[in-house]
């Protein structure tokens, strides 16, 4: 019989939930309206309510693992407790996971959600054949995660990769962190539309005026259709976003020389906009990068790229670091989040018993 | 018999050498009056003969295990090529190794010097406790070295651990490396250098002022005396050397969640200068570091500190984040590297016959 795990992606912004099995297949995929802004106890009463009945769903498709959650902020992974969590306000010190297990009578696996999404596209995405990688997941704030030699570096209480709120300007903006000028800032979801709003006040921006005008939820991504369509300020919100992106990349190469970079997250479809200006500024950040980047990483000026690698980084040779889109797209974090009960168990960790009570 | 290993400590402006057993007792030290900035080949012919003298002078005093170097920059320790040396103008991709081995006859072991730093402090200092730290090393740059299990955390080809180059301020002054505003512009011996010329530029730095007229060898050691004697333009660069890198320690506190992070290098002498601000960017920086600060780490607040930790960071339990003076100070990298052959062999790398050979 098939052995399959629930996977549960909490966003700031909304809450997806996955049953996928033990070779990566996804079985189904639950949605809730759930707006997380609606408060804490509501979203966990909604999650376990989703988690129950698509666990109910597939009783006869196979045997459950386990159920593994992502949520975004600080987790302290030995007691279950959300601590930091700028994009979920009144999460801190929530004790997450027994509320979670209450409700649901069954034990939880909670990681960071970048941390889950690390392991998504360790498992079935971009990172599959590297034992080493970072992970941006660029969504309402910028998530980071760490795998290395295949594992996910938690640091001493679970709390490293908050690469979202390294900082990129010490001068920029406020970041709901309480610092100030964080990679966040600057390249999530919620910095384009503040970067918009500060191009709507410029005066200079007329079709984002319109735009912010008329729709009532302006949000990031009729920006990018704005960019898409040629709309220069758009566009050079975008750009912003790859020079924030390319400094916290150069932050990360320098410091830790590994292999790949994945960028993901919702805002990651958005690649083509940023890429060009992130791969510029991480080439003149990164020494390392500029000594072990693959291909003249000037995504403008694709034809040259291969030839000219030689010509470009003289002293590359040997392994290279690749910095890449993740395949996964905003799923990985809900594969993840489905693959940690399926590595901290090879038994069942729900047994039948348990099961039958919460459904009685 | 005692087994001994040869260190050596190539800095940015001199040249050390030790001779370690495999306690961590200093058996020997040879001095050589070697100006690094003289060249390459005259550096490592003078090293080699150095280490060549110790040897012989130690042949009845015990058995030699290795000889290990460390070495600024980026090296690839696969062919032993120094790739990126910011700080020794002429040493780009110069096979180091090689030129040491061929001269000396026997087989060396070269490590990034600040790597090499971070060992003698887990060897000997104010790591042997823990097993994952970091080290910054602030000298004539600004190094760094990454432990991760025990182990130094190397990256894909050995460039890891580049923490200097981290950027701590986009638009800050130019770096050696090419980049602008990298942690080691603002808190290296020759930034304090060129902050003090910059306050003698600006006309309000009388003191500094003359100190540079009658000082040909106008230094960070000197500028650090007027600051200890409360010269207020020179104190006040040193509080911006410990701004710079409370936004770097920020930035490693919320990526890696270390245990330990310990300032080495000739300038961490200036520690009680420079980590009153240090402190208080790091905790303003870096939410991770909020949550586990062992007491209220503003250090100008002494008396408060251990009774205040609670009421200052409520969320603070379990494991603390440590930031500490190397306490091997300016000779962490020296122990080192006489550690590395004791780590990577447990026989004799040199056996009597290829130190007869040398010897003849």
């Amino acid at each position: 019989m098939t052995k399959f795990a629930i996977g549960v992606d909490l966003g700031g912004t909304n809450l997806r939930i996955a049953a996928v099995d033990e070779h990566g297949r996804l079985l189904d995929k639950g949605t809730t309206d759930t707006n997380v802004a609606r408060g804490r106890d509501l979203v966990i009463t909604e999650m376990s309510e989703a988690i129950s009945s698509l666990v109910a769903k597939l009783k006869d498709s196979g045997t459950i693992v386990g159920v593994g959650v992502g949520v975004p902020g600080i987790i302290d992974l030995e007691t279950g407790m959300s601590r930091e969590s700028p994009n979920l306000p009144g999460w801190n010190d929530y004790p997450v996971r027994d509320e979670i297990e209450r409700r649901l009578r069954a034990p939880v696996i909670l990681e960071n959600d970048a941390n889950a999404a690390a392991l998504g596209e360790k498992w079935l995405g971009a990172a599959r054949e590297v034992d080493d990688m970072a992970i941006l997941t660029l969504g309402t704030g910028v998530g980071g995660g760490l795998v290395l030699h295949g594992r996910i570096w938690h640091g001493m209480n679970g709390m490293a990769g908050e690469f979202g709120h390294i900082t990129v300007d010490p001068n920029g903006p406020r970041c709901k962190c309480g610092s100030f000028g964080c990679a966040e800032v600057f390249a999530s979801a919620t910095a384009v539309v503040r970067m918009a709003n500060e191009s709507i006040a410029g005066g200079n921006a007329p079709q984002l005026s319109r735009l912010e005008k008329s729709d009532p939820e302006f949000s990031a991504k009729l920006v990018y259709n704005l960019a898409k369509n040629g709309d220069a300020p758009s566009r050079e919100i975008f750009r912003k976003v790859g020079v924030g992106l390319g400094i916290l990349m150069g932050d990360l190469v320098n410091g830790l020389n590994l292999p790949m970079y994945v960028v993901g997250g919702g805002m990651a479809s958005a690649w083509d906009l940023f890429s060009p200006s992130m791969f510029e500024e991480v080439l003149k950040r990164s020494m390392v990068y500029a000594a072990t980047a693959p291909v003249a990483p000037n995504a403008q000026k694709p034809a040259e790229a291969e030839g000219a690698a030689a010509e470009v980084h003289p002293r590359a040779s040997g392994k290279k670091t690749i910095i890449t889109k993740a395949m996964l797209g905003s799923d990985a974090g809900l594969y993840g989040a489905a693959r940690l009960p399926m590595l901290t168990s090879s038994e069942p960790s729900w047994g039948p018993g348990i099961m039958a009570r919460r459904r009685a």
